[in-house]
């Protein structure tokens, strides 16, 4: 990591892994496969995968009352607190169906309607993320949906880790499958005798997961498919260094390829949070991979105003931005390109992670540019309504008419003018 | 085209062209060209496919004049009227950022924010589609997009059709360009020195222009991929037979591969209908095209009762939906899988093509399963926002720091703690 000047070449070094020709071979032949053999493929795939031989996928009760018992209950308080606070924000993301009239008996307007089912893939392995259950099912049983199922790859034990189970069962799943992998996200695609298809499927997982989504496309709506984790801090010499080396570790110890950018109007500040970084990162458990974030993705900006550096952030268009600056709020108004606004010294990133209420599924890679975080909308579709009177189509029919002729399409023209006088 | 009975395998026969290997080659060889040579290979690459030799890309001012002068008023008159339209249904669609506040000082919100650019692809050939340049603009520039490009294949005469530049101009587009093709959507991705990048391209093409939208998605956002076009018509005994033929045909002109159904509680009227449409067809301009989408993509279904008729309709997800029966609001709640919903006798599909307001870029190939019709929400993102104060994280800090740790994130929970006392 190095202290850079702002030019107009700046931007996030990024890399999102595209996954090898080989990859997309063996996810496509996987594909197949559970197309083909339905449960039979998945219990193949998962001997094969996660060293575990498994009769029946679906989590019991009896297991998830296990899971109940494996946990703190603090763990089980905190999970259900920040559940609460996700709910809450999630509803205000609703939006009611609409409609205008007009005098002459015309009605417009646009259906709200929930998706019908949703499958959520939770990513297993080492680490268990309790916080990807609440983020991803939340915002769906919040839209209305009425079948959500959950699926996750199951440890050599046959079963999945208990704070995902209790996540699950706090955020309301009551579907859940030991399946993971490409394999998994073929059944939720196409069905299998056990797992009934779903239509969207949304969650993190590893290439052959984000692989399987990218050829599922289509059939089925995925969410995005998220690069890794990126942090930019936009920070004045109001800022205090270890905070600000502490949250740009927040997201190095992600991934190796996690990006943490800091731009200041403040040398000092820039001199004294690259002594913190390399100050805090031995000490951490995830050393080695923050370091490796750390030295190829990560960099400290010095800028020469507030107005330079809000454009160098704009540039980057950061996953999640943090304003530790005299007057955040005020700056708020600047920032146009952002997955999530941490504002002041008290919104440390990890604060959204788990906790606040908005989502922590956030577009990445620049893609801040178009993109927004995961939410309510995002299970839910819209349909067009349109209601034409009598005495509406007298007085366009011709109009109408005249414009379809305009574009060459006589048989649209014929089929308005059927109901004319 | 045959009368059909309702079974559980129902489903639209749809075909969407994916391309051939050869066109996909083709087209990846056009990107790298236009990128590496800019406006140089757009110069070639329409010479090549438009056959025409342009210097400059630019529409001029002049152009658009010339443009009022080939249409009559009543056209200029009409389309003002449909742009207004259109632009009184999208405003509807603005939604503001929202924040919520609590007492320990904490601030959650949604910032909604316009994209930055768009380019808007307009077809070219034969026909000219004006309300396709309506249809995508006015939601973008009702967003607040600041920059709008629009690109167009110019005829052999380096010109773009009036109707297209009066849309164009009426809907407030001051950046086009006669370029089309994969090679308008290569400039419009990644720039020459021409043509500044944009962040979304939206618009329909030909299997070209599809293809390439699909291999820069990721670099720029891009909307959905259109199939060919389709209508579900629900009708009972109270629907007249003419009127419905002429709206399967409607549908059926425009493309070969256009799906066009009835579903239908009355067998008579299923009869008449047939009747009608092979009465109609005959008399069509494009009667091959229609006659081809009927023969392969159209069909009636009868069913024993509403019940039924509105099951198959929710199963076949049509892009447009007729609804011509006694009571026509009153089913709207029980539908659920639709692109958009005419409602009534009068309601036409072509009303909603051109004039009434909502948009006529929709969900096809069952799509309408999880996605939405183009709208302004398209053209805008969302960033998060999460202002922590001091309070706030006293009450709360220790227990996000134990939910970071659950997930084996320690760097996480000590940002966290930095702050705490």
């Amino acid at each position: 990591m190095e202290i850079l000047q702002i030019d107009d070449t700046l931007s996030l070094k990024r890399t999102v892994d595209g996954g090898t020709e080989e990859q997309r071979k063996a996810v496509k032949a996987i594909i197949s496969e559970v197309r083909a053999a339905g449960d039979q493929a998945l219990r193949a795939f998962t001997e094969k995968f996660d060293a575990v031989k498994l009769d029946d996928f679906r989590v019991t009760e009896e297991e998830i009352l296990e899971a109940y018992h494996a946990v703190s209950s603090a763990v089980v308080e905190i999970i259900t607190e920040a559940a609460a606070n996700i709910r809450t924000y999630h509803e205000k993301q609703l939006r009611p169906s609409w409609m205008t009239t007009a005098e002459n008996g015309t009605m417009l307007g646009q259906k709200v309607t929930p998706l019908d089912s949703v499958g959520v893939y939770v990513p297993g392995g080492t680490a268990a993320y309790p916080s990807s259950v609440l983020m991803n099912v939340i915002p769906a049983i919040t839209a209305g949906v009425e079948r959500i199922v959950m699926v996750s790859p199951p440890g050599q034990d046959g079963k999945l880790p208990p704070g995902v189970l209790v996540a699950a069962d706090i955020a309301g799943v009551k579907e859940i499958y030991k399946v993971g992998g490409a394999q998994a996200i073929a059944a939720l695609a196409y069905g299998t005798e056990t797992i009934k298809p779903v239509d969207k499927i949304t969650g993190p997982g590893n290439i052959f997961v984000a692989l399987a989504k990218r050829e599922v496309f289509g059939d089925v709506a995925i969410d995005m498919i998220a690069g890794p984790s990126e942090i930019g801090i936009l920070a004045d010499d109001t800022a205090r260094a270890n905070e600000i080396a502490a949250d740009l570790l927040s997201q190095a110890e992600h991934d190796p390829r996690a990006c943490a950018v800091l731009v200041t109007t403040s040398r000092t500040l820039a001199e004294n949070v690259l002594d913190e970084v390399y100050k805090q990162l031995p000490h951490l458990p995830r050393k080695d991979i923050a370091t490796e974030a750390i030295e190829n993705f990560g960099a400290i900006y010095v800028a020469d105003d507030l107005e330079e550096a809000v454009g160098a952030i704009n540039q980057l268009a950061p996953e999640h931005l943090e304003i530790v600056t005299e007057n955040p709020v005020g700056l708020l108004g600047k920032i146009k390109h952002a997955g999530a606004i941490f504002l002041g010294r008290y919104s440390s990133e990890p604060v959204g992670d788990y906790f606040a209420g908005p989502n922590h599924v956030l577009p990445t890679n620049g893609t801040a540019r178009f993109s927004s975080p995961l939410s309510v909308e995002d299970f839910q579709k819209k349909s067009s309504i349109i209601l034409y009177s009598e005495q509406a189509m007298n007085e366009n029919g011709a109009k109408i008419a005249e414009f379809a002729r305009l574009e060459g399409l006589e048989a649209h023209a014929r089929a308005v003018e059927a109901r004319l006088k």
